[in-house]
Formats: C-alpha cells, sequence, structure tokens
C-alpha cells in the first residue's frame, strides 16, 4: 500500500487528501456548525493525519477560509449567452442551485462566521468577494461591449445575490425559478 | 445589601438581571464568536449565578434566541411619517443604525447562526421574522388606504433589508444615508 501510493505522482495524492479534508470539512459544519470541531475531527473524518492538515493549511481558519472559496468560486462558473438578461438568468439559477444543494448553507453559514474571524477570515472574505466581483464584471462589460445598459457589480449582489443569500440563511422557502429571474428582470 | 434587595419588587431586579445577562451575551458573542462560550461564561460576566439563567431560560440557544428577538426587534419602531417613501426611508435608517452600531454584527451573526441550531434557534427565527412582517404589513396597509401603491413585505425584505444585512455580514464598508435612500426609493 506504502509502495503503491509512493508510486503515484505527488498531485494525484495531495488532490485526493485536498478533495477528503474539503469533504470532512463540509460534513463538519452540517452536522455541528462552525466552531464546533477541530483539527483533529477533520484529519479522523477525512483519514488523514493531523500533521497534513497543518503541514498544507496552516491552521483551521486557513482550513475552512479555502474550503469557502474553492467550493463558491468553482461551483459558479460564469455563462455567456449573448445577453445580459441571459447571462444574469443563468448566473442566478446557478448560485441558487448551489447555495439551496446539499452543502449550501453550511458554506454560506461558513462565509459569514469567517468575515468575524480574525485576519484569515477577512482575507478568505475578501479573497472569495474579489473573485466573484472580477466574475461579474466581465460578464457585465461584455453587455456594455454590445451595446446594452448594464448595472454595476454591487448592483447584482444588492438585488440578486442578497436576496437569495438571505433567504436561504434565514430558511425562508426555496428559491423558485420564478422567483429568481423576477430579481434578474426587475433588476435589468 | 440582601435586606435592600428583598424589598425591591420581584420585577425590578428581574429586568436589571435581564439586562444584564443579555448584555453579557453580545457582549460575548463580540469578543468571542457563537459557539464559543457558555452558561457559566454568561454568568460570571453577568455576575449571576448560573442557575439563574437556567432557571429563567432553559439553555444557552434559548437565551441566545431571546437576546436577538429582543434587541432587533425592540430598536426598531416603525415609523408614520404620513408617506411610503417617507415610512420606509425612516425605517430602512433605523435599521441600518441598528446593524453598524457596536453589536449590530453581532447579532446578525447571531440570527444567522440560530437560524440552522435545532428547534429553539428555528423557533426564534421564525418569532423574529413574523414580528418584522408584521409591523412592516402595518406600514404598508396604511400606505395601501392612502392609495399609495406599495410592494408587499417580501419585497422590502429582498430589495432593502437584504442588502443591508449583507452587506453588514459580508464587511462591504458603511451604509451611508444615500445607498439606504437609494434602495428604498428603487423599490418604491
Amino acid at each position: 500500500m506504502e509502495e503503491r501510493q509512493r508510486t503515484r505522482r505527488p498531485g494525484g495524492r495531495g488532490a485526493r487528501v485536498g478533495a477528503a479534508v474539503h469533504q470532512a470539512v463540509t460534513d463538519l459544519v452540517n452536522e455541528r456548525g462552525y466552531g464546533k470541531f477541530t483539527v483533529g475531527d477533520v484529519a479522523a473524518r477525512a483519514g488523514v493525519a493531523d500533521s497534513s492538515i497543518y503541514r498544507r493549511w496552516g491552521n483551521l481558519e486557513a482550513l475552512l477560509a479555502d474550503v469557502v472559496l474553492t467550493r463558491l468560486n468553482a461551483r459558479s462558473p460564469m455563462p455567456d449567452t449573448g445577453s445580459l438578461a441571459g447571462d444574469l438568468r443563468t448566473y442566478a439559477a446557478q448560485v441558487a442551485r448551489e447555495i439551496t444543494g446539499p452543502d449550501g448553507l453550511a458554506l454560506l453559514r461558513l462565509a459569514v462566521a469567517l468575515s468575524g474571524n480574525g485576519e484569515q477570515g477577512v482575507q478568505a472574505r475578501d479573497d472569495l468577494l474579489a473573485e466573484r466581483a472580477r466574475q461579474l464584471e466581465s460578464m457585465l462589460d461584455r453587455a456594455r461591449e454590445r451595446g446594452e445598459h448594464a448595472p454595476d457589480a454591487l448592483g447584482v449582489l444588492d438585488h440578486v445575490m442578497a436576496p437569495m443569500y438571505i433567504r436561504v440563511l434565514f430558511g425562508l422557502g426555496p428559491l423558485t425559478a420564478d422567483y429568481v429571474d423576477g430579481l434578474v428582470d426587475r433588476l435589468v
């Protein structure tokens, strides 16, 4: 077993460990909530040594930040449908699916909790928001280049993302397609 | 001292204990974050016995729920200015002051954390939202009786409250008067 692992390229094993650790964090956030588990709990759940986590992430906050950043960003690639309304509807539907999915609420709660948790958390929040804003701006720029009138990225945050985030965070019913399309149509 | 306290009416002492315990909870949420303190910590900070807290609130979740409910609701009385735009601008400015004040972020984070924390938390969230919705509906009904066109309470949540909540939760700059008025004006 040890021999077999040594012959695999490091990236392969690193990626597997990363995925197992990320999933363990998401599961523990779901089951116990933020602040209720340790690096040791994550390691045990993921089947890795504590030292592997400390070596790669440094501490629990940095690991949590990495999980939120990776999952909330990687799951929303930006659409390019040819019209601003189409792009925003598709993007909003992706975000709605992501935050109402099995890990969505846990990830949103983690994003909120991290924002108030020292430098690592603030850095993670800033990275997450900067990445989202960059993605959104490129979509809005494409619309302006086509001659469409486009709101700014903060307008999208305020009137499309924020209502969905708050409805999920406060447990206010499902985000239906009609509801999500309505948010976009009122903005555009 | 003991003699002096006995001669006070029970409501007076109860109210003082309640206020001290509520402030202790808010301070601990601010300093350590949700999930990082116990009933014993609250009791020590408030200068009361653990048993006083268990007798009055039953458990920590119920106490936290009571704090969020009391503070977020009591601090936003509904205005009655004679026009919907005036009412909503005044109300939104009150909410903005409340959630950007010294305890605002801690209370918002607590509201989010509670929504995912068992029956007590869900009950607290539902009570908070029902009370807010009831207050808002009475404001919107008054507008309709004056012949004004009014959105529903969820529209106010989505386009006035949610953007302010998310900007504070994610630490996105101050809520200026222009920004808050702009949210109301776009809705009305």
